[in-house]
């Protein structure tokens, strides 16, 4: 089954379009998981990536009947060097165990051999001497498309031996997203083609709910490319992130509604470091709970399921 | 000194404007590496990345006076899994301590404190209750441009800090560069733009050797774009690859030399897996020593130092 159908089963089934970030930042995560890794390892960065990794499970616990899919940020792990590398991979991990879908965000891009590495370690395996390994296994992966069609073909290839999917940026949520993606082409803007491109490319596959199997990353903050490209390509299954603390709201998304689920809103720091603004009277955990509850009562107002 | 400077002192000292690239493939290593992995840990990823490991230690060992940098591709290490990145994280430490400069190329790119992820681990360091940690500390790092210049905002953080270096992608030597980087915007194709944008972005530092601190990837199978932008954008260093295997030939570089050292050129596996074709006879030390001195010799017929 593809990655895109059991999503939206998902979906469906615990009545959730968020998709949760997470985003670890040292000194909002609650101090109690920072002095245990201390009391085991000191001022060291295995004691900080260990401190992220008991939060990230204790977040995932939390959620795991309420969202149907986490998305770790690569980058935030790789600051925290191969300690923070391995407290990834455990952390996309446990998302597995729990029944989570996992998107890695990583922003990938590259051509032939070098893409593919990432294809095969993010989401599928390598065969080496007649064994089979997968280093990370997850679910979904993010895109860049600055390279072109090349950039795909490894996706495409990691599709059909075991039918992961990715989500390509088109239109991102931050301000210099217009330096470029803005542009226009022939009298559309870059990031018309680069959807354009995706649709093109992966149009040939049959899924269950109908969208196809490599989506889009276009920023609640544009509600208006959003409505226009979702018009448009409506076989693209849309990861929306920019939602809440990046400004993106309700009424971006009620108009991009149609009657599928055509898409996920990510939202990271809103709830995961909730206890620490808005629920500052609250435990992390509750707090945690009480802005999925939100979340999910707020967009659930606008989607069918 | 900014790592550009470093990198233009060690090609006069070296002669050398190879860039050497640093991609593992398990199938074409020399056996023996292969056959101590998995002696130690029978046929595990672990023994992989082991024989990875002393490979790359052994070509950084027979190339350390012959090139000043070296450019390990991230995703190939990515699909060996925790234990490919601890590998690469050996690696880039092996290298600095010959005395080598490091380029990652992970072509990394995302926005705010999620790029700034990337800027602390791959080149700067971190701090964490008073402590700072340092995760890769290379040289430099490549850089796809598409989210546009929020992207380059926490190189500029890291530049002001520790004065390390990136390459931003302009027009890459894929087939497919041209679905998107060639495509004109008032004229001019995206990736002019590009590069406008960078020499913009980063135009106030001042430098040893004149060049700015973030310079382009260009490929070297398109030398006409090479000329074009190397004559206009004369303030930006070049990291060409595509030479050799890919196509790039040493007319694609004799057209754009100037007084100054003003690019390297990337090669990897025309070098290190030479003993498996064009030195079919020779050991692998010695095929990747004289692939080496050849690639030296031919691109110091039109480079002046």
């Amino acid at each position: 089954m593809f990655s895109i159908d059991r999503l939206i089963s998902e979906m469906k089934k615990k009545k959730s379009a968020i998709c949760l970030g997470l985003d670890p930042f040292i000194d909002k995560i609650p101090s109690k998981f920072i002095e245990e890794g201390e009391f085991y390892f000191g001022k060291t960065i295995s004691a900080y990536s260990y401190a992220v990794l008991q939060f990230n499970k204790k977040v995932l616990e939390i959620c795991k009947d309420k969202v149907a899919v986490v998305k770790p940020q690569f980058s935030l792990y790789v600051r925290l060097g191969i300690e923070g590398l391995l407290t990834f991979k455990n952390t996309v991990q446990y998302a597995k165990e729990l029944g989570l879908l996992v998107i890695i965000d990583a922003k990938s891009n590259d051509i032939d051999s070098s893409m593919e590495g990432y294809a095969d370690g993010f989401l599928g395996s390598v065969k080496i001497e007649e064994e089979e390994f997968s280093a990370f296994d997850a679910d979904f992966l993010t895109i860049n498309p600055y390279l072109g069609s090349d950039t795909y073909k490894s996706i495409k290839k990691v599709i059909d031996t075991n039918e992961k999917g990715a989500f390509v940026l088109a239109k991102t949520s931050n301000p210099s997203s217009k330096d470029f993606q803005d542009k226009l082409i022939d009298g559309k803007p870059l990031y018309w083609h680069v959807a354009k491109s995706v649709e093109d490319y992966f149009k040939d596959y049959k899924t269950e709910f109908g969208y196809l199997p490599v989506g889009l990353v276009v920023g609640a903050t544009m509600p208006q490319e959003l409505k226009i490209l979702k018009e448009e390509f409506n076989k693209l299954f849309f990861l929306i992130p920019g939602y809440g603390t990046q400004g993106g709201t309700i009424d971006s998304l009620s108009q991009i509604v149609n009657e599928n689920i055509g898409f996920i809103v990510n939202a990271s720091r809103s709830i995961l470091y909730s206890y620490k603004d808005k629920y500052k009277d609250l435990s992390f955990e509750t707090a945690i709970l009480k802005s999925i509850d939100e979340m999910n009562d707020q967009i659930n107002k606008v989607v069918k399921y």
